[in-house]
């Protein structure tokens, strides 16, 4: 028995399959390349062991306790939001009585993968081997090669980006790069809580900028010195890219007077709701402008209702599996920013959406038009079988595959990175197979696309060399 | 010849084929449980003949009459919206030689079966076998095999639930319960015409409301009070369910003295189209709070613009297959009912949509969220193979299986029971299988999701018993 | 080596693809009927010989530059907007050097049809290829073979219309006319330039209009006169249609006061944004009016954001491949025309979409309703194989075949029309041999509906006689 067949995820189709057998074997074993996710560098910096199963697999995972908590278990059974787990083992055979929930979704394909791969399970997590799970894991995890660099390294990573605020000093990355370590963890520049009025602490966050980079940030002026000033200390420390987590995709072009007396109100807490969405909307482009200085990519990631479960957000906080997506628009709220600079070959923005609507009738035009623009892979929710076949198939036949940038994993669970790549490869792989079959391609140009989908793109599109 | 293939729906790639037969053979003979539908109580209390061919197929059948009035057949040529058929032979013909017309609709599919498997045809209907059908079915209704009681048994119904308006007296249900029959019909608590002032009738329903309850239906606690002990008398006939047929998922959390004063101006006519809007979102959150009373589990079916067609509207009335669906948003609209009730985990609410685009982006991450929330079945105009695949396609792998309630027929059509039912079976099978070809699933787990999507989960969710 | 797999675009799977094979074997050779698009009258007219082959491919061909321009290229190394081009040979290498960009796109299975079938080509347009692509090309191109009269007899075209505005004279459509050429090309009445008071030089083209009808186009009565008797004289150059371009589907249904007063403000340029809509929609349903009349069929084209892109639009004009859809509803945009006219069988309204989301939600079930409605094939960015195959899956089930049109192909690129076509044909037959091999439908069924798509329900719908 095994947890994983060779032919996961490849169409049943017996041609078909044994074209997507040979892509895939061309591109298993590249190198991962990781520009977007949610690790910590701290895990690199200081090297320690991972905690417990639990701590590993469950409580950093909301794709796996929201699924959890939608069937009755309270996130306090889960000991969700506590710092320290105190009963790791009963937690973890509640996970494991109720693992037949996860059944056709991809938290199961990669929980399965790093079981397997890792910790050499081959029975299925149940009540009835949750303790051998529980042990097995947890025995493992005081070997030298379950330290994180270790995985890093057997996980084959060639760079890992994480995502950081402006405020953050960045002290781990830079420990990193002092360390002798060869690992190459890069920070990705996440403006969000300096940016966006409605987040909790913006008017001290915007003290704490000014603080940091000896500029009046009381000023829009010196606010946007001090921007730039902390997106040339994250490119100091390799950072190739920015990230932006609106609501929504609005951008805004206003002279500089409106701007400034906006910045002033949005300071000052006095900005009604509109006046904060333009205010988002204005720094997108304020972004935009710095990035066609200083060459930082920008992502674009909007659409999600973050913390829609008031009563959970009150007692647990944020990122607990309760971000719902909503419609999201991009042809009228791009048009200030691409107004200004949309015909700038040397910029480069990221668009992302929760909203598949939008991949044929938006996002795939727009990129197939716009030089600056390109399209992320499909995100969240929709980094899934079923959701990166969707995108191949909405966006391809407008966009083509030269305008999209590979796969990127957005975790905060570390041991699924190596899984949702090999999903993502498999995927392409089927994908591409299908065209193959169907003679809308032939397969030497196949081969050279299963390549570009998982190496070239992602590495021109993020600026990260090639190895 | 036949009408029916024994591998119909199934896909046509050998491997999965045979295990969608596998598994298709597992649950092909289960009982049916039909939580929600519109077939008449009368039916099963009085146990009538149906009559003719025509006011069996075509009358009550608006997924039929719709498509041959859209191909320029008057309705008053098909005899819609008479009491009784003045020449159902010569109907019969005109449907017969548009018989064409159904390819690739589940309509054909849901027809064949009934003539195959009821009637014993063999050769298609077509203007040419129009009188020999006419004839078989005719002389087929005319014997006891082919009374509703007959039929109700030997298409296996566990329990079949009907739709009624709380002003109904349940007569055919309290009939049906002492008549020794042992069939079990249960009526559903539709509210619509009591709490939608858009509803023709309005207040004077609220009046008799009153009358039936003796409470003063004049005063908002009194009307609350009749709806209220309605609900009780629905669920002493074995109601367990109520259902919601709104324009919109609009919710609403008012103040009593607001709730109050609302409802006065609804009831006096006053009302303009948002506050009545106001008023339907606030009764939805009512009868969440009566379902945490009395246990009835709550179906919301929003999205249908109904009656667009003036002319028709005009001279034939409701539910003439004029209701078109438009956007449906459920993330905001839902908003206030959830932050009231939405983590209670004895709440059970079951959210349909006519809007494809929500699955993924809407109600896949709710119901992967909340406690209360499960999804219902593809429904209406996704009542159909492609529409079942769209929904496992773009819910299953946010929702998982267990967040959805198997499937509901919602038909008007008895005689179309068992064909829809089969439909559903062999598509989940179908889909299944390739979950299972793909290597995303063991086969051991496919069988057990088959009889808990057929019967388990829709037990469960509409608190039926096991049988 | 070839270009071409005689089994491109049919289902891997081998039953669906034999099946597929016999369908498309009763269609691929049927004439072509091509009753929208954007070829020019003045080609047959002068019969000239095509210039070259960047003339022929890359300048008039916006699906082409757009995709080229995403990538960086810029519009002037590509000499587009120029009347003639200085250097072919070196835009044709440009082009050539960047083939790779359009794999997985249709454009490619548009060009190497028409490199393979017309130009004999079998390798693969490359920059190793590319001055072996161009030569023979531009000599061929001198040969009488590829003048336009020539092509159009050896594609196979029963009839070709283009699209006209009420201002054109359609002199070239009388010189065909009396030409002797048998060829058959049908003007289309496109009236957005004297009906939209957003396009440039609104004003002047209705004054232009009162010129050419010798009507009082100042006043509304002469308008309508004026723009009924431009109808008339394309009808007496052989039309059988109207088209309209608008931003959204909205109709409306003025008094005739209403109306009076509102042309008064769009023709004195005085109208706001909102007035100018309602003045589109009015003129929809004036359109309609018209059509009851004089039996012009109606094809909407709405839901385009012209000229997206400010710049390109500036330096370049119209049709730069900056075109964008947005969100386009249907159910409550045509109400105002359907309260009107919606039951009227003599009246035909073909509606397209960019908004794949209404396939489903809008369009199916109000074809499936309304006895005027029929919706025309997948459009612009989803005229394309996944386009096409959304759209069957997605209407089918509620609108059935029969209240769809056919394909168009909506071409400016006359060498696409016989590739685009069989794209047409083969995606046809790979979904109706899908729903033999699934025994939803009977082969000869499916035989009789290959027919219908390809060659019987375009002409019905569009009026055009049986060849």
């Amino acid at each position: 028995m095994a947890l994983l067949n060779e032919d996961r995820l490849f169409p049943a189709e017996e041609k078909t399959r044994t074209i997507a057998r040979r892509l895939y074997a061309e591109i298993r074993s590249l190198p991962i390349v990781s520009p977007h996710g949610h690790t910590q560098a701290g895990w690199f910096a200081h090297n320690e062991p991972f905690p417990d199963p639990v701590a590993l697999f469950v409580q950093p995972d909301h794709y796996v306790f929201r699924m959890l908590y939608s069937q009755g278990i309270s996130l306090d059974a889960l000991e969700i939001g506590r710092t320290s787990i105190e009963e790791p083992r009963k937690v973890w055979r509640l996970f494991a009585n109720h693992y037949h929930l996860f059944r056709g979704t991809p938290s199961r394909l990669w929980l399965d993968f790093a079981f397997e791969t890792l910790f050499g399970m081959t029975n299925r997590l149940s009540g009835e081997t949750a303790d051998l799970y529980f042990d097995t894991i947890e025995a493992k995890l005081r070997t030298a090669e379950f330290k994180p660099r270790a995985l890093y390294d057997r996980f084959g990573i060639e760079v890992l980006a994480t995502t950081d605020s402006p405020l953050d000093t960045l002290e781990d990355h830079a420990a990193i790069r002092t360390s002798g370590w060869n690992g190459r963890i890069l920070p990705t520049f996440r403006p969000d809580p300096v940016v966006d009025p409605a987040f909790a602490g913006f008017a001290e966050g915007i003290a704490k900028l000014g603080a940091l980079t000896s500029e009046d940030t009381a000023t829009w002026r010196g606010y946007l010195k001090a921007l730039a000033t902390r997106r040339g200390f994250f490119k100091s420390l390799g950072a190739t890219a920015t990230d932006h987590g609106h609501p929504t995709a609005q951008t805004a072009d206003l002279s500089e007077a409106e701007a400034e007396w906006l910045f002033g109100k949005v300071l000052g807490g006095e900005a009604n709701a509109a006046q904060q969405e333009i205010f988002r909307a204005q720094m997108l482009t304020e972004m935009a402008r710095m990035s066609l200085d200083d060459g930082l990519v920008m992502q674009i990631h909007p659409g999600a209702v973050r913390n829609h479960n008031a009563q959970v957000y009150a007692h647990y906080g944020r990122d607990m599996g309760a971000d719902i997506p909503g419609p999201t628009g991009y042809v009228e709220a791009l048009r200030p920013l691409l107004d200004r600079f949309g015909n700038e070959a040397g910029l480069t923005i990221l668009l992302f959406t929760l909203d598949e609507t939008v991949y044929s009738r938006e996002l795939a035009p727009l990129a197939g038009h716009y030089p600056c623009l390109r399209l992320g892979p499909p995100w969240w929710f929709n980094d899934s079988p079923e959701g990166m076949r969707r995108f191949r198939e909405q966006a391809t036949e407008t966009a083509g595959f030269y305008n999209t940038v590979g796969f990127n994993d957005d975790t905060r669970a570390f041991l699924s990175i190596p899984a949702r790549h090999d999903v993502a490869r498999r995927m392409d792989a089927g994908f591409l197979a299908r065209l193959v079959a169907e003679h809308r391609l032939e397969e030497d140009e196949a081969v050279e696309l299963a390549h570009e989908l998982t190496l070239g793109l992602v590495r021109k599109a993020y600026k990260l060399g090639s190895a």
